[in-house]
């Protein structure tokens, strides 16, 4: 359904004993579900003792009113949406992970990817350690475990761990006491805190889940942040903050996140109006309306609308109610002809000289079925504009680009697109600008590396690929390796 | 989900021999889901054999690749959504119903309120006749049957059967070997007809089930026109076309159509814009920013801020994935603060002057809750507008509007209202323009009873409500009746 | 999974105000179960409303918690059990079915075929009757009905009904304030009469089903017999006694009945025990053990060994826990091979000469294979003896027997069928005996059509046969008919 | 719905390449199905890549054909039946575990109790490792792969293992290519191997699954013995084998095993007969019929009447339909007045004096219950045998019985029992007698701690019971424990 895909939404609450901590990580992981619509789960924690629920679906079909009844309440709760990368299909790597160690349990829920998770993985396994799935999430649990054991308390081992731990994360652990939230140093990933009326703290991934709960938003976890939450209130360690510049992933204010939530800072929507609105100005046409590509390419359009004086208007009806058993056309029908999930409203375009605005541009065929549909319901002139500068580079971040034979911009320039597609004329946001949509948090504060090739950190070697195939042992792949 | 309630959607096909009429229908259903959220239902007639489908659900849940794959191909199909009422709740009336009579099998799909339903079952129970259901379907199919044995095609029984059956309907029946559809004299429910590139004919409630099939449209059916489809073609009976004015249900165009779909010659969106264009030269004010109730607002919106300058914005977020088995906050969690299903957007309303545009005022609780959740956000001002008048009386052609003790605006003034609600000010749709939004359709063509009293048919007495109650037999409720 | 099928098992009880009418029925449907299954029903009465919940599948599959807490108190109830034979199959036909006539509602609950159904169904939809099944109980519903309208009771409306229906049939009728329950003339079909220590009457096909809810047995219904049971108590309509000479199934003792059943004042399994007595005189081998195919051929070796005096044994175990979803062996392994849900006990059977006792033998196939097991498991020798007489002829009161080129009897004599089960020597009990298994009920008590041919009413003639056929009308069959 | 419960069923297959090793596991699952009902699983080995899936239920409700055919083909599989203890419910403890170490992936099966399993798991967790599941089966998969990294195959880890490994096991280890079975060096636990016409190996627990799959018995796998299966065929290791005296479980002839396995070499159901006349020896008495408790009261019935010479009845049917979702009958209804699940056969114990056998008595309520059963049903005479001696004594092996304050035996003496039950005499098999029903395996070769408290290991000390609990982790516990 999501052109490009994100892993995953954290969430954990801290709450008063025997409370409905259940109840409200449900609401938030209801809020986060954009992020990941794979498998989601919830672990409740009723005083040392553990109640999970974790299995693929949506929140929806996976908590029922009789399995948030089973969970029971609690005093504190960790969530989890998932997007399934093919590493990290199948049931068993459901999250939160839930791991019995010598203190006793510990829940963890994560966002990102762990970029020498490879490495970390062999010397353990080297150590006579066992893995029962194939996620990042059981690597982070050993580590700190291991350093949980040389220390005194479980927040000083997360702290020990993070100089182990490379790559973009945001992290919720749960101990039989504790919520401890990190962020890694470059802040890749988004993480923030809030707070109940009824004193309850609630760290997520976005501020809409802070929404759902009913939390007001406190701040923003600095990259590099561990935050620690028991019964004595909230403390913060800032061991790791400053030790690396600000990198947070600037396509999350493009795409990823919720227009009504605010990252660093920054309101989602208000990034995208800006967008638009850059947008406007690289790229001016002449024009009788502007529309957006559902959902996110409204918010540009506004932009580009409020920029240009010309009239903003709604260009297509999505079908709210198609679900995950729809059945597409086939063979026997093209999927042209029939109009199920988008429908043109013809009233809007029929004649006109209309702008478009996509959130991003990856293969191009939705475009060019866009803009097809927009001709047949008698657009005269067609000006596509792409609210994400091209895309050209793999993230090595957790985030699922296709790869590089699949980008349409990493094989034609922009007048071939164009013709491609099928518009009139098309426009891509510069990269130059995407890093000025969020220009409250710095201007030099974001990844743009799918844009422009530039990585925060290290990158894994490419020959470490085939890790994640499944048939055999990290160890006897690297034996292959090695051979080779 | 919704706040007043539409009772079906109706879809018919003709095709070709062996074709995937199910499918074709199935999408049809799709695009009409939001006409009927309760049950749905498709029988497929190959060649005199029914195959048919019918449980509670959405089309999503009721019809898998393997439902769809049971029902195979044949060469007519007709489907159903439907909105239960109290009457009509229950899997037994799901429809479209199919009965056996002495001259073959017969499907009825069905949209509408028969208004002499009540005396025509007595009739027919007196004379031994039995019923299955309490459905007007059944009351239909035996009201053509009983027509059936004296006369010598289904179409010639349709057509004496539109003497008997009064009300509003839009009716598509199906024989072994024709697919008849006719529309109520005064075309109360909508009706239109389209055909693919391969010939096939197809007859639905709107237009934005043809896009969804890939068939044309080719135009509405006239009030009172029979339409008759078999292997030789296409056939019209116009014999009750001309025996009562025009009368469509102009809710149609405020709120129960798709905004894609064009009724009556008359696009929705359009009137929908007009809606709002009108509100904007009713009741002015000066302002910030215009915005919609998502989703049946933001029409409207978009109409009056074109008509009064004032930019458009979104105000909300709408959350896409709360599904039927959403667990909303209860006694612990108050509604208000946890904002799971709709997000004011804070970026667009924060320090604004807001006019808000909603389709209509029922209660009046949901604007009430809306109006809160802008003011937390910091609207500096809220101005309300309703694209709809005021909601003063029933509808007894098959729309569930809330009894009069429930509507808000039977019990209280504009400027009561608008203190209710917590705008600081509120203007309804005057029904002098209301009657204009679809011009084009002609300036009297248009049922406005629920906001003006005037019927254009006879209505029940109010004594022959409790036949609804499940509890005994129509024949036991007239004794009752009698001895009263 | 059984070789021979039974129409149904019906159930109906008369509770006080507000009991567990639908638990008690539930517990009377598992009683029945063998019976039936493919579909089951149960429709609860609360003082004129029924609630009902019928589908396909087992009672343990249909009736959750849940479902039975739907259904709530009443104080009358009736259930069904059906096996589905092909004219039957399909949720709408599940049973019992509900219908509204002009007195109210009633619900029919039904055990047999009627011969003339086809006849009363012409003459009802020449009158505009729809069906809504295939049933015989939709008509039998349509005959009481228009009874009713001439008459001043529901029991005399079923009194004056059964003059019409012909065939067999075992028949529980709930209106909104009684039960009533008939058996036809000849008794073909069985029903019982029982109460419970709190005056609840219950009428059902087996006695084991009293059991089942706490009734005590107080005597079986008399062929043609009608009970009427309302707060009055119970009263008695003879009418149609004595009017036909008394014929019952004698395949019930035989196969069908639960061992633990009184029928007609007989010991299933004692009729069954002689059946082995019997057997062990008429075919006497010298043999080291006798055995029965599990589990209706066992109490017949009980009775083998008894009157022979050859040691009783247990040849086999069955595997109690294959359902519904079992993935029988296909191509790739070889049936024979796999012993999954019957194996030899090999320490009963080696080296020894063993008379094995099966219910009956209608195919072939599955004695030949158990004999197939019995020799790789080592046994000396195998005489078969089968407690049925040869099936010769068809069935036309409800039992699904064979069509004639299936039966093995019907092609073969004793000796072919021995050689091609593979047995040693083989027997089949007499006509002559099998008539006197349940000696107490009379000698000439039997319907035995199915092994001599004769039958106690009229047979359908043969053309009617495809009235079956799902493509078209009953009449549309009848002009076909005609034509020919 | 059995009295006493095993904790496992396990089963693996060597087969050829690409074949259906997922299907015959099914089989042999079902076959295995009554040593667990709890939950089931299989795990696919192709050619290193492992599919599995384990869930709780039957394997009729795991296994439907889709996901039998997801499972896929492959070379060598492993199975598991389950029947949960406290310890150990729950879908992550479903088995067969699937680890992957450095040396690749690992499933284990697993049949037994480990008796030092706690501290086992202390000195791992000291070391960092991680414990997703509270099953031994994990603990044992540390153990071995701790001594893999030290050691050259899987074969000699397994064997290095089983010096640390104290307690009960049948284990079935697969690594990606090769299949280890071992049985603990008493021989607690059955093992057994058989092969098919293929030439595929099987080892599973009894040998009633090997005849589900066709495949043909070879021998028991002896005390302390390593089988180890792969491309080169099958070897054995013998280092552990007569490390210990045999002391197999007496308690799978009298009550878990099916009657138509071999254990040992001793047919179940010969051995179970034995009981029943060494029964008759001890406990004659002059009757009119004998009968068992079904299923498992049969064999011995058959045993006693065959050396008493009373004839053997059939006492009892047993409703075969009753599932997982029956719903019993509550406060409403009296469980003693309604026979659902058994109800008596009244023609064979009416006026008669019944001997009834019992496989065990273990609190005595289902006797009394069966008891008073067969008085209402107007037994003169009731003489209870249990063909189980009296239960005394827990055990440490893996068999779930009630704690000492519930076994009625530990409380009362046999004729404050009989009493109780409600009989008229009573008797227990002797304990010197229950040694010799399967005499051929060795008089002193069977363990029957349970009868008389003499247990062939050391057993754990009583304070480590609480480990079992959930809440907190070994670690926490054992610090609880210092502190005491």
């Amino acid at each position: 359904m999501r052109k490009i895909n994100e892993e995953c939404g954290v969430f954990g609450i801290f709450g008063n004993e025997n409370s409905d901590v259940a109840r409200s990580t449900y609401y938030g992981l209801y809020a986060l579900q954009h992020r990941g619509q794979e498998s989601c789960g919830i672990v409740v924690n009723d005083d040392g003792l553990f109640n999970s629920k974790r299995d693929n679906g949506l929140v929806n079909d996976v908590f029922t009113a009789e399995v948030l009844e089973k969970l029971g309440e609690g005093n504190i709760a960790v969530g989890h949406v998932r997007y399934g990368t093919a590493k990290t299909k199948g049931r068993a790597n459901a999250l939160p992970i839930v791991v019995n160690h010598i203190k006793g349990r510990m829940a963890i829920s994560y966002n990102g990817n762990i970029i020498n998770a490879y490495d970390l993985r062999c010397e353990l396994e080297m150590d006579g350690c066992l893995f029962h799935t194939t996620s990042d999430a059981e690597v982070i649990s050993y580590v700190i475990t291991k350093e949980r054991l040389k220390t005194g308390s479980i927040e000083e081992a997360v702290n020990k761990a993070m100089h182990s731990i490379k790559g973009a994360y945001a992290l919720v652990v749960m101990s039989p006491s504790k919520l401890i939230a990190c962020r890694d140093p470059h802040g890749l990933k988004p993480l923030c805190l809030g707070k109940t009326n009824e004193g309850q703290y609630v760290v997520t991934s976005e501020s809409c889940a802070l929404d759902a709960t009913g939390a007001e938003f406190i701040r923003d976890v600095k990259p590099g942040e561990i935050i620690v939450i028991d019964k004595n209130g909230l403390r913060t360690i800032e061991d790791h903050v400053g030790e690396a510049p600000m990198k947070s992933c600037v396509f999350e204010y493009v795409y990823f996140a919720r227009p009504d939530s605010v990252i660093d800072g920054v309101s989602v929507h208000k990034a995208r109006k800006r967008a638009g609105m850059y947008l406007a100005k690289e790229f001016p046409v002449e024009a009788d309306v502007v529309i957006g590509v559902p959902d996110s390419g409204l918010d540009a359009a506004i932009g580009y609308a409020e920029e240009s004086g010309i009239p903003y208007g709604i260009g297509f009806l999505k079908n709210k109610y198609i679900g995950r058993t729809f059945i597409a056309p086939g063979q026997s029908v093209r999927e042209d002809k029939v109009r199920i999930k988008l429908n043109p409203i013809v009233d809007t375009v029929k004649d006109k000289r209309v702008v478009i605005i996509d959130d991003s541009i990856v293969r191009g065929t939705t475009c060019a079925r866009i803009i097809r549909l927009l001709r047949n319901a008698g657009a005269k002139e067609i000006h596509l504009r792409s609210s994400a500068p091209k895309f050209l580079n793999p993230c090595y971040y957790g985030t699922d680009i296709d790869s590089r034979e699949n980008l349409i911009a990493c094989k034609h320039t922009t007048e071939e697109i164009c013709e491609i597609v099928g518009a009139d004329t098309l426009g891509f946001l510069s990269v130059e600008n995407v890093k000025k949509i969020a220009i409250e948090a710095g201007e030099d504060a974001f990844c743009t590396a799918c844009f422009d090739n530039i990585y925060p950190t290290e990158i894994p070697k490419e020959t470490k690929k085939y890790r994640y195939e499944d048939k055999i042992s990290v160890a006897k792949m690297k034996e292959n390796e090695e051979k080779k």
